[in-house]
Protein backbone atom coordinates (compact mmCIF):
# COMPACT_ATOMS: atom_id res chain seq x y z
CA UNK A 1 0.00 0.00 0.00
CA UNK A 2 1.21 3.31 -0.79
CA UNK A 3 0.56 6.99 -0.33
CA UNK A 4 -1.91 7.07 -3.10
CA UNK A 5 -3.93 4.30 -1.13
CA UNK A 6 -4.49 5.57 1.62
CA UNK A 7 -7.77 7.82 2.59
CA UNK A 8 -6.14 11.29 3.37
CA UNK A 9 -8.71 13.45 5.71
CA UNK A 10 -8.38 17.24 5.94
CA UNK A 11 -7.10 17.90 9.30
CA UNK A 12 -6.19 21.50 10.27
CA UNK A 13 -6.68 22.60 6.48
CA UNK A 14 -3.86 19.53 5.19
CA UNK A 15 -4.59 16.38 3.88
CA UNK A 16 -2.85 13.74 6.08
CA UNK A 17 -3.52 10.40 7.73
CA UNK A 18 -3.05 9.43 11.36
CA UNK A 19 0.05 8.17 12.70
CA UNK A 20 -0.21 6.05 16.13
CA UNK A 21 3.30 4.84 17.54
CA UNK A 22 2.87 1.69 20.17
CA UNK A 23 5.72 0.60 21.40
CA UNK A 24 6.67 -2.73 20.10
CA UNK A 25 7.88 -4.40 23.01
CA UNK A 26 5.40 -3.53 25.94
CA UNK A 27 2.35 -2.30 23.46
CA UNK A 28 2.50 1.26 25.30
CA UNK A 29 0.38 3.81 23.12
CA UNK A 30 3.35 6.17 22.46
CA UNK A 31 2.19 9.17 20.57
CA UNK A 32 -0.84 9.73 18.20
CA UNK A 33 -0.01 12.49 15.34
CA UNK A 34 -0.04 12.84 11.27
CA UNK A 35 1.44 12.45 8.30
CA UNK A 36 1.93 13.88 4.90
CA UNK A 37 3.51 12.37 2.00
CA UNK A 38 6.54 13.12 2.77
CA UNK A 39 6.70 11.90 6.15
CA UNK A 40 5.49 8.59 4.97
CA UNK A 41 7.65 7.96 2.10
CA UNK A 42 11.12 9.53 3.87
CA UNK A 43 9.32 6.52 7.43
CA UNK A 44 9.11 3.57 4.61
CA UNK A 45 13.13 4.70 3.24
CA UNK A 46 14.92 5.66 6.93
CA UNK A 47 12.89 2.52 9.28
CA UNK A 48 12.79 6.05 11.67
CA UNK A 49 9.51 7.77 12.31
CA UNK A 50 8.93 10.80 10.49
CA UNK A 51 6.02 13.05 11.08
CA UNK A 52 4.12 16.00 9.46
CA UNK A 53 3.75 19.12 12.47
CA UNK A 54 0.34 20.76 12.33
CA UNK A 55 1.83 23.11 14.16
CA UNK A 56 5.03 24.10 12.34
CA UNK A 57 3.40 23.24 9.00
CA UNK A 58 6.82 21.19 8.35
CA UNK A 59 8.09 17.60 7.56
CA UNK A 60 9.28 16.88 11.82
CA UNK A 61 11.69 13.89 12.32
CA UNK A 62 10.57 11.99 15.71
CA UNK A 63 13.37 12.59 18.18
CA UNK A 64 15.25 14.85 15.92
CA UNK A 65 15.95 17.58 18.62
CA UNK A 66 15.40 15.16 21.69
CA UNK A 67 17.83 11.89 19.84
CA UNK A 68 14.39 10.10 20.57
CA UNK A 69 14.14 8.63 17.56
CA UNK A 70 11.34 6.00 16.96
CA UNK A 71 12.61 2.38 15.11
CA UNK A 72 9.88 0.85 13.00
CA UNK A 73 9.40 -2.84 13.35
CA UNK A 74 6.36 -3.20 11.47
CA UNK A 75 3.64 -1.05 9.71
CA UNK A 76 -0.11 -1.67 10.11
CA UNK A 77 -3.12 -0.15 8.59
CA UNK A 78 -6.42 0.18 9.37
CA UNK A 79 -9.47 -1.14 7.51
CA UNK A 80 -10.33 2.47 6.41
CA UNK A 81 -6.75 2.91 5.32
CA UNK A 82 -6.75 6.46 7.09
CA UNK A 83 -4.75 5.66 9.81
CA UNK A 84 -1.45 3.91 10.27
CA UNK A 85 -0.37 1.63 13.21
CA UNK A 86 3.90 2.23 13.54
CA UNK A 87 5.43 -0.45 16.36
CA UNK A 88 8.39 0.97 17.48
CA UNK A 89 11.43 0.49 19.55
CA UNK A 90 11.64 3.65 21.31
CA UNK A 91 15.39 4.74 21.96
CA UNK A 92 13.97 7.03 25.01
CA UNK A 93 10.80 9.07 25.94
CA UNK A 94 8.47 9.45 23.59
CA UNK A 95 6.87 12.92 25.08
CA UNK A 96 8.39 16.27 25.00
CA UNK A 97 7.13 16.25 28.41
CA UNK A 98 9.72 14.05 29.13
CA UNK A 99 7.26 11.26 30.26
CA UNK A 100 7.77 7.53 28.10
CA UNK A 101 4.26 7.94 26.35
CA UNK A 102 2.71 11.40 25.58
CA UNK A 103 -0.55 9.42 27.34
CA UNK A 104 1.27 10.04 30.75
CA UNK A 105 -2.22 11.28 32.69
CA UNK A 106 -5.51 10.38 32.96
CA UNK A 107 -8.50 12.46 32.06
CA UNK A 108 -9.00 13.42 36.03
CA UNK A 109 -5.27 14.98 35.41
CA UNK A 110 -3.14 11.90 37.89
CA UNK A 111 -0.25 11.38 36.34
CA UNK A 112 0.63 7.58 35.69
CA UNK A 113 3.14 7.20 33.10
CA UNK A 114 7.27 7.05 33.44
CA UNK A 115 9.37 10.59 33.52
CA UNK A 116 12.38 9.36 31.80
CA UNK A 117 13.78 12.50 31.06
CA UNK A 118 13.75 16.69 32.10
CA UNK A 119 13.08 18.36 29.51
CA UNK A 120 15.02 21.35 30.34
CA UNK A 121 18.15 19.30 29.73
CA UNK A 122 17.12 18.85 26.47
CA UNK A 123 15.24 21.30 24.68
CA UNK B 1 -10.52 17.62 32.49
CA UNK B 2 -14.13 18.29 30.15
CA UNK B 3 -14.47 19.00 26.58
CA UNK B 4 -13.46 22.55 26.93
CA UNK B 5 -10.07 21.94 28.15
CA UNK B 6 -9.18 20.01 25.36
CA UNK B 7 -7.90 20.93 21.88
CA UNK B 8 -10.23 20.17 19.14
CA UNK B 9 -8.75 19.72 15.48
CA UNK B 10 -10.80 20.93 12.40
CA UNK B 11 -11.05 17.50 11.03
CA UNK B 12 -13.24 16.81 7.74
CA UNK B 13 -14.76 20.46 8.48
CA UNK B 14 -15.65 19.39 12.64
CA UNK B 15 -14.56 20.22 15.71
CA UNK B 16 -13.21 16.75 16.87
CA UNK B 17 -10.35 15.05 19.03
CA UNK B 18 -9.11 11.82 18.04
CA UNK B 19 -10.37 8.94 20.47
CA UNK B 20 -7.87 5.94 20.35
CA UNK B 21 -9.14 2.35 21.73
CA UNK B 22 -7.19 -0.14 23.51
CA UNK B 23 -7.93 -3.55 24.29
CA UNK B 24 -7.07 -2.73 28.25
CA UNK B 25 -6.31 -6.76 28.86
CA UNK B 26 -4.04 -7.43 25.63
CA UNK B 27 -2.93 -3.94 24.60
CA UNK B 28 -3.91 -4.23 21.24
CA UNK B 29 -5.05 -1.16 19.58
CA UNK B 30 -8.23 -1.93 18.42
CA UNK B 31 -9.52 1.46 16.38
CA UNK B 32 -9.18 5.10 15.98
CA UNK B 33 -12.17 7.48 15.54
CA UNK B 34 -12.68 10.95 16.80
CA UNK B 35 -15.47 12.47 19.58
CA UNK B 36 -17.15 15.45 19.12
CA UNK B 37 -18.79 16.69 22.42
CA UNK B 38 -21.35 14.74 22.43
CA UNK B 39 -20.07 11.70 21.92
CA UNK B 40 -16.84 12.52 25.06
CA UNK B 41 -20.14 13.76 27.29
CA UNK B 42 -22.04 10.64 26.76
CA UNK B 43 -19.30 8.42 27.15
CA UNK B 44 -17.96 9.52 30.30
CA UNK B 45 -21.89 9.12 31.13
CA UNK B 46 -22.39 5.82 30.05
CA UNK B 47 -18.97 4.24 30.22
CA UNK B 48 -19.53 3.04 26.40
CA UNK B 49 -17.20 4.40 24.13
CA UNK B 50 -19.28 6.81 21.84
CA UNK B 51 -17.78 8.53 18.73
CA UNK B 52 -18.47 11.15 15.76
CA UNK B 53 -19.21 9.56 12.73
CA UNK B 54 -17.20 11.91 9.73
CA UNK B 55 -18.82 10.12 6.67
CA UNK B 56 -22.58 9.48 8.56
CA UNK B 57 -22.11 12.94 10.30
CA UNK B 58 -23.69 12.40 13.79
CA UNK B 59 -23.40 10.64 17.01
CA UNK B 60 -22.81 6.63 16.69
CA UNK B 61 -22.21 4.29 20.18
CA UNK B 62 -19.72 1.70 18.84
CA UNK B 63 -21.29 -1.44 18.31
CA UNK B 64 -24.87 0.02 18.60
CA UNK B 65 -25.24 -2.59 15.53
CA UNK B 66 -23.03 -5.45 16.39
CA UNK B 67 -23.63 -5.28 19.52
CA UNK B 68 -19.38 -5.16 20.22
CA UNK B 69 -19.55 -2.37 22.83
CA UNK B 70 -16.85 -1.26 24.18
CA UNK B 71 -16.80 -0.40 27.69
CA UNK B 72 -14.44 1.96 28.92
CA UNK B 73 -11.79 0.76 31.89
CA UNK B 74 -9.58 3.90 32.04
CA UNK B 75 -9.15 7.42 29.90
CA UNK B 76 -6.20 8.90 29.35
CA UNK B 77 -5.18 12.23 27.64
CA UNK B 78 -1.93 13.28 25.51
CA UNK B 79 0.21 16.00 26.38
CA UNK B 80 -1.06 18.39 23.95
CA UNK B 81 -4.78 17.18 24.85
CA UNK B 82 -5.79 17.13 21.43
CA UNK B 83 -6.09 12.82 21.69
CA UNK B 84 -8.12 10.48 24.13
CA UNK B 85 -6.85 6.77 24.97
CA UNK B 86 -9.64 4.91 25.94
CA UNK B 87 -8.62 1.46 27.69
CA UNK B 88 -11.70 -0.70 26.85
CA UNK B 89 -12.61 -4.13 27.22
CA UNK B 90 -13.84 -5.29 24.06
CA UNK B 91 -16.78 -7.37 23.58
CA UNK B 92 -16.16 -8.58 20.03
CA UNK B 93 -14.42 -7.69 17.14
CA UNK B 94 -13.92 -3.86 17.23
CA UNK B 95 -13.63 -3.69 13.33
CA UNK B 96 -16.72 -3.52 10.79
CA UNK B 97 -14.85 -6.11 8.43
CA UNK B 98 -15.29 -8.91 11.61
CA UNK B 99 -11.57 -8.73 12.96
CA UNK B 100 -10.65 -8.38 16.49
CA UNK B 101 -9.02 -4.67 15.36
CA UNK B 102 -9.08 -2.54 12.81
CA UNK B 103 -5.82 -2.80 12.36
CA UNK B 104 -5.71 -6.21 11.17
CA UNK B 105 -3.64 -5.77 8.42
CA UNK B 106 0.16 -4.60 7.71
CA UNK B 107 1.20 -1.77 5.10
CA UNK B 108 1.70 -4.35 2.57
CA UNK B 109 -1.45 -6.27 3.04
CA UNK B 110 -0.77 -9.11 4.79
CA UNK B 111 -3.69 -10.17 7.15
CA UNK B 112 -2.00 -10.56 10.73
CA UNK B 113 -5.35 -9.74 12.76
CA UNK B 114 -7.81 -12.31 14.23
CA UNK B 115 -11.33 -12.83 12.27
CA UNK B 116 -13.68 -13.05 14.87
CA UNK B 117 -17.05 -12.61 12.90
CA UNK B 118 -18.49 -12.91 9.45
CA UNK B 119 -19.54 -8.99 8.71
CA UNK B 120 -22.45 -10.59 6.21
CA UNK B 121 -23.74 -12.22 9.24
CA UNK B 122 -24.01 -9.41 11.59
CA UNK B 123 -24.74 -6.17 9.18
Amino acid sequence: MNWKDLKKRKIDGNELVIAIAQDYEDKQVAMVAFQDKEAFDKTKKTGELWLYSTSKKKLWKKGEVSGNVMLVKQVLVDCDADAILYLVILTGGACHKGYESCFFRTIEGNVVGKKLFDPDNVY
